[in-house]
């Protein structure tokens, strides 16, 4: 099993959705807690260069967070609410505070491959397509592979 | 002025999103009380021939809300969480609880007509077609134009 495999990221040609897929060596259980410990989650979210520190969690059904990103001083926000929590299916909103009026609404889903293996399924629906396109050109997949594998690693670590 | 104005109802062509537009004989401070006071979204909120009782209701950015509607002991229940509050505008999602895994993000902006007259711009997004033509197909225009004939009724009695 290839670790640190490139996330699968797809932008759909019919509707303003960006899906990422990943293959992680955890159980569903692992990838669900990674997502909703404030602990857990500030540790791996985002880019290398970034350091994360919760402002406010509370990862139930309507439930909310903010969380605060920083380099070198300089600081970015995200917030949203959690409109459900369950072991399979996390499903929120999503606000980067420097574009405050922007909102996603995002789903994920743990599908489990068995064998300790686990495919995590991520939605980000926006109202436009320029929206959209425009997130997928700032280089967010820079942040997603390199979050993924601090979470694989964090998984892998906490296990061994 | 026509206090009973249908609403208008647009399917947008190009991503799965309904805007409804309404206009009212209300400020924007009304519209808002009115969408965020459980005790007046209740009297208000969809048919003529459905009760509404509040079961959770937190209407602040990070809050969330349940509610039920009822008709010969047959009812149907809605939540959602609040990902924003603020007066002139109010974002949140939405389920059907008939159908668990369908959600909607709504956008709800007041806009200020002057001379207490504001207009209500509600859109829906969803992830599919398919999702928001059923929605369309379901009559759901019958709620819509009750309920928001019932919101006139409702500021122009308390005016009174």
């Amino acid at each position: 099993m290839n670790l640190m495999a490139e996330t699968t990221i797809e932008a759909d040609p019919t509707v303003p959705v960006i899906r990422l897929t990943r293959d992680f060596a955890a159980t569903p259980e692992q990838l669900f807690r990674a997502h909703t410990d404030p602990r857990l989650f500030a540790q791996w979210v985002g880019p290398n260069s970034l350091t994360t520190r919760i402002d406010q969690w509370d990862a139930r059904t309507g439930g909310s967070f903010r969380f605060v990103s920083s380099r070198d001083g300089e600081e970015h926000a995200f917030h949203g609410c959690f409109h459900e929590i369950r072991p399979d299916r996390i499903v929120q909103t999503f606000t980067y505070e420097g574009d405050p009026d922007g909102v996603a609404l995002e789903t994920l889903r743990f599908e489990d491959l068995g064998d300790g293996r686990t495919r995590l399924h991520a939605q980000s629906l926006v109202d436009s397509f320029e929206g959209r396109d425009a997130w997928l050109r700032s280089g967010m997949e820079v942040g997603v592979n390199e979050g993924y594998a601090k979470l694989q690693e964090l998984i892998t670590r906490d296990a061994a």
